[in-house]
């Protein structure tokens, strides 16, 4: 199961009543979030999320309106108590931009870098071996990364079958975790004693970009994808391109290209005062989309027994 | 006249509903900012006064609480057009931490900075001459000032006085402002020809600190002090002392030995929900205190005619 919380929806800057766009999920009682403009430690106790188990933060990029609530979140984590280390993802100058973010900020537990420098990469963390997190460079005015988190769905153990192989009870253990398992003279692989693959759970979270395949290949079977969707209308694409953003409809098009099962836009100008006046724009492309608004909430559970 | 607003009452971090300490003054349509840590950009919109005004940013110390909003309040004035350069003063170490804080803020115009060395200094400006802005040494766990913006008030002009000293008529504006004017084999001084000194209006802002004699003298006959109340409770001054804050009634003894007229009380703790229940804390020292929330607005105008 995956707790998903989209903490803000705005993009540019903070305004009354919309927090910049974040992302938090939960998996396992510990937090991941993605993004944190100013602000956005207000928009968790908001939405009642705890900052304090957010053991990985993945920075898209490093505008300001994505990363400017690093240091309050930090500061804040370190009053609640917080000792153990915090991992730190995003594009290069990392230690840079981090350092320089909390330059006035007291934080009383290590931070831990982590570079990203390939086009594809799969991140090293520390929520268990059903976990991947992939991050993918995006097509903005900076070096910029989309995120998928997946969670993979353990194949089912069939004891027939291991019986029926005479495979030792002590090493079912190890095969049903999907260990080959070793000893001199035999080896049993979890091929043998597994039943057919089964669907994880896929989230895509994707801003600031213009289209791109990679977005796509990303976003494929998700469960949510999480778009920008900076302008509603579909006449603003000009403005849209030159500022290596997205309109409604394009970020639809993705979805529907990937066979997601659902979209919410997010990131909105400060000019769409009320984007859901435009949601048809998606919809017509891709039905299941939703306006994402502060603090909306969603927990994917697997899907197919 | 002065216009102030304070932004936000609240001290440590950011809540919902409760704003980090700021204050925002406004004199001949230009703004001068006190403070601004995370969402004080958001506070000001919310309280309809406008950032791209603000010629000088007065911080007061470098915590987290103080300064982490600077990036982002520098980022949404340069997109709403302005080109004009900010002053920006505070204690030592001031280019690092603005230069840090601002790593990933894109600022179209320049930053100049005032860095306080000094335990008392007047700082330049813009704002004219009539317009007077202090700086003087607190007393917290890092370098920390408090500040003074006070509006002098012309003395009036005695037309009668200069027609008795035969003072040609050319002359009477020079005077009036307060020049000496030095002809040859004549000087004219304005004590020749203006009235009695006039009262006029001072703001004394001062937040974080333990008291102290000087928060006395700089707010001597002050229209409005706002002084930072970390805790209401008398019950919690060894807490006070031990962080370098203040209780209620301890910023009241200040108002009431400076002769001050009003008393916002501010910076308050989270873990002050209800700030307001402990005002009698403070009034049965300084009667005219007040409870400072955010937004909360006054016109401070000359008081004698």
């Amino acid at each position: 199961m995956l707790d998903v919380t989209l903490l803000g929806c705005g993009g540019t800057m903070p305004l009354p009543n919309r927090w910049l766009t974040s992302l938090y999920v939960k998996y396992n009682g510990r937090g991941i979030l993605i993004d944190c403009g100013e602000g956005t430690q207000i928009a968790m106790k908001e939405a009642g999320v705890s900052a304090h188990d957010v053991d990985l933060i993945l920075l898209t990029h490093y505008h300001g309106d994505h990363v400017m609530g690093l240091p309050g979140i930090l500061m804040s984590m370190g009053m609640s108590g917080r000792t153990e280390p915090v991992t730190i993802a995003g594009p290069k100058n990392l230690s840079t931009v981090v350092s320089g973010l909390c330059v006035a900020a007291g934080i009383p537990f290590g931070l831990e870098g982590m570079e990203l420098t390939e086009e594809v990469c799969e991140l090293a963390h520390g929520f268990g071996p059903q976990l991947h997190i992939r991050a993918y460079a995006l097509k903005h005015s900076v070096p910029t990364y989309g995120y998928t988190i997946e969670l993979e769905r353990l194949r089912r153990f069939d004891p027939e079958r291991a019986k029926a192989l005479d495979i030792p009870v002590k090493y079912w253990g190890r095969l049903q975790k999907g260990e080959i398992v070793r000893e001199p003279g035999l080896v049993y692989t979890p091929d043998m004693v597994l039943m057919e693959e089964r669907k994880g759970i896929k989230i895509a979270y994707c801003t600031d970009t213009r289209p791109t395949d990679r977005i796509i290949q990303a976003g494929k079977y998700a469960d949510l994808m999480i778009l920008e969707g900076m302008y509603g209308e579909d006449e603003r694409l000009e403005a849209a391109r030159i500022k290596k953003h997205m309109i409604f409809s394009e970020a639809a098009e993705l979805a529907s290209n990937a066979n997601a099962t659902e979209l919410w836009l997010t990131h909105y100008s400060p000019s769409e005062v009320h984007p859901e006046n435009y949601i048809e724009n998606a919809r017509a492309i891709f039905p299941n989309t939703l306006c994402g608004t502060c603090g909306m909430h969603k927990t994917l559970n697997f899907t197919d027994m």
